[in-house]
């Protein structure tokens, strides 16, 4: 396989964040009308000066330089002393234990976790069993290191509240068929959705018995939203050496800037995952480090506040989407992303989204980059500026009337 | 190839910083005398506290984090402004022009850029010519992306002053033998040594002529000694689009905590690295890559005397080690590497470092980390308290003395 080969199938340019770079020649003559007015919304990603990164974080991270050299370089697989606090944390979190010294990682972000979790359970050849819809860089790096993707899919739509709709047969025949690793994430990015007791507790039985290793990204669970209830793949009866759970204090508590992500579990992964890290970014930003103190320690009623505010933003939204003819939106029970359906346009949904950016100063994600059977979804993180979200969103739906088929 | 294979060859345990984890089972029996007291001095990395980060670098980071969400998210390659500065100011250093929009990736750490530059260069198969010895990063990223290593030898120790001793002729071999990469550092890690102009202008012409791509690592490139004469492979004679330089300001400037590095230079290549990116960590922690701003830019005649006092620390040093009966040690022309040879010993040399590290309290980096051929070598990031630094290679010479064959 040539170099140029195998990055063809890496694409970015509709990737969050980077719509900045892309080109739109040719699209002009598809716009309909004049420009619609109203303040830019970059839903690609949230929005961290709306809602504030932890309170001390910033503390924190200065105590961290002024600490000097201690601070500044760790074991590749970070501070001891901070993999100590986290530890203890996480292990009251998910209801299971974590162990400090062999089986916990700090990395560049959680997609320095995935990245490494990805790569030291994959090798050229090895089947993965890959949810569809989910985050976009599981299946990237699934073929980055050559597995062979096998799609179960997430039947999101039609399953009842409470239940993430994972197609457990798909998943028992990938596994039947030789998937040796399962890659999901619970909340499930894009769509919201938080998988029930009895599809986690039957993904724990599945694995089990077919040897396979699970790498669960839990990235959104601690933002859940009333009514949730959430169960920790890691508690359940499963072998503790084939599971690696991913978290990081990147969104729900507005710290992206400072990209930190953990990943815990078997002490034979997180080995191999440091040994990589050692040639691919030695290790997390030594400073940055410092920031986990603030994790799971934030001041009383502090995360509830912010659940509260998510929680509002999210109905308004939906509101709006229910409001638009032809439009299906499931509602997330944590995180922060919607995932509407679209109907029917006479233009590409493709082109729509750079519509939207052209015309409306509103910036989504295509679904197409979480599944390929998700082309008329769009992807939005509200974790935005209540209002000007709204506005947002009143704004696709008027564009999404000037483009009805 | 099986997981477990992968990744049994990227081995850490002897590997800066990661000393921590070694098991010294079974060594006390090899222990002579008593411990010597000192200071500890970990020689596998700089001393950030002795030699501070550059003024203003933490300034201009909380700048960054009050600027909010535009510095925490920016396109994967970096923000663009700060790619802009950065640009002008590496065109100037390096004397041939930088793309900031297509040709420069902000990367997390120069590890960060090698990984990439090397994963977007290297396919399965490939064979790379690697010097011999030089970095420890380099071999292991060729075995991770499954190339095929072509050793050059370094022969550094019969090189007159100011010629780094790259057998050339092993090089032309390399790439007649289908060599389509070739990697190396400038100045070299772990010798410290500078490739002459002539060095260079043959890489060059040998590059050019058989169409390889050169990854150049430019580090230390700053931090260069009186009468250390040095040229930039990218101002040479040489296409452009076959080359990728890779700097950052962690070293010389001591701001490693922060994790940052840069890869300029061929579009096409900067295009992969940053796709990859894009699913092995996003970015570069955001607010890191504010502090950017002060590289090339530090205040009137900082640098000057960082590198004197890394310069007479490097004299003194090199007396003490060549004082020791049986050692060689080429003087380092740029960096804040020696590399010296120490004379056979009744253990062996990979025993000895263990054995610095329980009764002098010096941390050492073993010769065999850089080439098979260097086991008789050790390396000392000698970027430290000078008083410190003295005192801890006295304590070395004491066990050379102690363990001499």
């Amino acid at each position: 396989m040539s170099i140029q080969f195998k990055f063809s199938r890496l694409g970015t340019d509709n990737a969050p964040g980077q719509e900045g770079r892309q080109k739109s020649a040719g699209l002009e003559k598809l716009l309909r009308g004049e420009p619609l007015k109203g303040t830019p919304v970059d839903f690609s990603h949230g929005d961290v000066d709306a809602h504030e990164p932890t309170p001390g974080s910033y503390e924190v991270f200065s105590e961290g330089v002024r600490s000097g050299g201690k601070q500044a370089y760790t074991e590749y697989r970070g501070n001891l002393e901070i993999r100590e606090i986290v530890a203890r944390r996480l292990a009251v979190f998910t209801g299971a234990p974590v162990e400090a010294r062999n089986g916990l990682i700090i990395t560049p972000g959680t997609q320095g976790a995935l990245f490494l979790a990805v790569a030291a359970t994959v090798a050229r050849g090895d089947k993965v069993a890959i949810v569809q819809p989910d985050y976009f860089a599981n299946r990237k790096l699934v073929e980055f290191f050559e597995g062979e993707m096998m799609p179960v899919q997430l039947n999101y739509a039609e399953a009842s509240s409470g239940t993430a709709g994972l197609d457990l047969g798909e998943l028992e025949a990938a596994f039947c068929n030789g998937a040796k690793v399962f890659v999901f994430s619970n909340p499930n990015n894009p769509t919201g959705v938080v998988y029930s007791n009895e599809e986690i507790r039957r993904i724990a039985e599945l694995a089990t018995h077919y040897g396979a290793t699970v790498v669960v990204d839990q990235l959104y669970s601690r933002l859940r939203y009333e009514g949730a209830s959430y169960t920790h793949l890691r508690a359940q009866d499963i072998d503790a050496n084939n599971i690696v759970t991913i978290m990081g204090p990147s969104k729900t508590e507005s710290l992206s800037g400072y990209r930190l992500g953990v990943a815990f579990g078997s002490s034979s992964i997180i080995d191999r995952m440091e040994k990589l890290q050692a040639i691919v970014s030695l290790r997390a930003a030594g400073y940055s480090q410092a920031v986990l103190r603030t994790w799971f320690a934030e001041p009383e009623g502090w995360m509830d506040n912010r659940i509260r505010q998510h929680q509002a933003i999210r109905d308004d939204l939906l509101a709006l989407f229910r409001g638009i003819d032809g439009v299906f939106a499931r509602t997330p029970e944590a995180g922060s992303y919607l995932f509407p359906r679209l109907p029917a346009l006479s233009v590409t949904h493709a082109d729509f989204v750079k519509i939207l950016r052209l015309q409306a100063d509103v910036i989504v994600t295509p679904g197409t980059e979480f599944s390929p059977h998700s082309g008329d979804g769009i992807r939005l993180n509200f974790s935005q500026d209540h209002e000007a979200a709204l506005a947002a969103v009143q704004r696709i739906a008027t564009l999404v009337e000037r483009y009805r088929a």
